[in-house]
């Protein structure tokens, strides 16, 4: 079975956009390759240093709702990045034959340093952020990374990083990770733009039913339609965009004639919208409970998690030490 | 006890400068501070990625020339840097906080890149040297590190990131370490110039008597002493300069009176010397005989020299995530 690797920075709350756009896909991909997930909690340090304690409230946070949408112990390994310093190690191989070039023309280096403006992002470490990403996948030798199309170029350069080290010892020792491809759907929050944390129009798996209920109720909806009479463009309406996510191919049709004759109001549209997240959360909430009333259960994953990946991680360093010639 | 910290890499043959400057000293040090002294060898790969087997050859020879030349590991911590990964782990942590400004104006950076230019430097990796090396130092706490006084700007940055550490996180966690200032005497090679490996006129420690004799015999002398009756000025001349090291006080009278007045022919002079040189190495000599002939000793050492160092490390390590609060 092909490897898959795919981590997250526990940086926030999930939302549903993170769900839909890549967790749910993670749980579908459990069953077609061997899995590798994690809680990519050093990362977070990159742009969170200045407040530890924060990342490591989201980490547990984290890893509950991976274990609640789905992620399953017994099918994928599931870890917290820093639980496997194994990656750190890597690291610092990897940072010698990185030319510094590579770093500063990543595309998101400078894209994302202009976007976080309140917090001092001139450091060593966010310069070297892909390095370690690449050591994070390459160090189980993943074959394929889930990407959204436009985040295939960000995996360029670890692809570069592994042909430079393959070029450099003269094997073909870590496998290029490719881009496993994947559709997201647009998932808009409250406010019709795209859901996001920053832009607090975000539906939280960790909000309960009434947040919810409230949330859809007040969301925006096609700006023609001001009074009930007045007819829609579904097309136009983000929550309609949320339908097409969640709802039946009948329950669609119906909303498309409906909004666009005025034969369906929004209260009632958005009434079967609020019915499919609910049902769509409702488990993700019981397992979340069932987590909170057994604390010890995801230290125990954690632990089982790391030690799994720990043994992939520690064998790849001994066969690259082995190639480079780096035995004591 | 105070502690103390320092390494040197594995690029190389060890050298009689490197012997005088370095490594007497820390033999010395090691009945007046609790001293931790290493194999730099992730250091070494800054600028040797090229040839990772090579540092490692070098690896065992120095440390082989540490035990020979007397640091014992009964008294002091002996390991290799890379036995030891807390140093990787500590790294990344340090990456986050560290201004890349501070790094782009460490005034060997730039120096160094200059002066070799045979190898790719334009790496993260060689950037990030003191990063490296401040976790390093301050993994073990250390209080003071042994450096001659055109090396106290060097040890500036980690001091500037220890107190960033301590700043960010409103603790007095990691000292300062501070510069052990040390005199050291100038080593001439065979040629008058600075005594290095890439002059090609050092006389190592992994040199015979035959060979030690003959690179003396021919070393050159106060040029202005062209015959056996020209009168020379030893203060011109570096073959005093070793004297200086070397022998006794009565020996450099007479050779001072001696040089001037022609009374003593340079043959004469540099078998002195060559008695003195000799009979320091002669026990580095026969302890690396005996190393070499017991291999395994080697191998115990770097073992319990590295079991020693994570632990302390690993508790550093430990304490300094209770700190910034990232408990898992
Ligand atoms: S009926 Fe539904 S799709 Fe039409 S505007 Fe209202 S919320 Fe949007
Ligand atoms: S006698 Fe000794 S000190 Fe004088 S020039 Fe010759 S080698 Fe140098």
């Amino acid at each position: 079975m092909d490897r898959v690797l795919s981590g997250m920075q526990p940086s926030g709350p999930l939302h549903l956009g993170n769900l839909v756009g890549a967790l749910s896909n993670w749980v579908r991909l459990q069953d077609k390759y061997e899995c590798y997930f994690f809680v990519a909690d050093w990362h977070a340090l990159t742009t969170g240093y200045g407040n530890p304690s924060q990342i490591k409230q989201w980490t547990v946070d984290l890893l509950m709702n991976f274990i609640a949408a789905g992620l399953d112990p017994e099918k994928s390994t599931i870890f917290i990045q820093s639980q496997v310093p194994e990656h750190a190690e890597l690291h610092i191989f990897l940072s010698m034959i990185t030319p510094l070039g590579w770093l500063e023309r990543v595309p998101t280096y400078k894209e994302k340093k202009e976007q976080i403006k309140d917090k001092d992002l001139d450091t060593y470490g966010f310069l070297g952020y892909p390095v370690l990403q690449t050591a994070d996948i390459i160090i189980y030798r993943a074959k394929y990374v889930p990407v959204g199309i436009d985040q295939v170029p960000h995996l360029e350069i670890s692809r570069e990083i592994a042909r430079r080290f393959n070029y450099l010892y003269g094997k073909e020792f870590f496998p290029e990770p490719e881009a496993l491809l994947t559709e997201f759907p647009k998932v808009p929050g409250t406010d019709g733009r795209k859901m996001s944390k920053s832009y607090g129009n975000a539906i939280y798996l960790s909000d309960d039913e009434k947040t919810v209920t409230e949330k859809i109720r007040t969301m925006v909806t096609d700006p023609a339609r001001k009074r009930r009479t007045d007819k829609g463009d579904p097309q136009k309406c983000p929550v309609f965009d949320l339908h097409k996510i969640f709802s039946t191919e009948e329950e669609k049709k119906e909303i498309i004639e409906g909004c666009s004759t005025a034969g369906i109001g929004c209260v009632d549209c958005k009434k079967i919208l609020i019915k499919h997240v609910i049902n769509t959360l409702k488990p993700i909430w019981d397992k979340r409970q069932h987590i909170i009333d057994n604390p010890s259960l995801l230290i125990e994953i954690a632990r089982e998690g790391s030690t799994k990946a720990k043994k992939i991680a520690g064998e790849t360093l001994k066969e690259m030490k082995e190639v480079i010639g780096w035995i004591s």
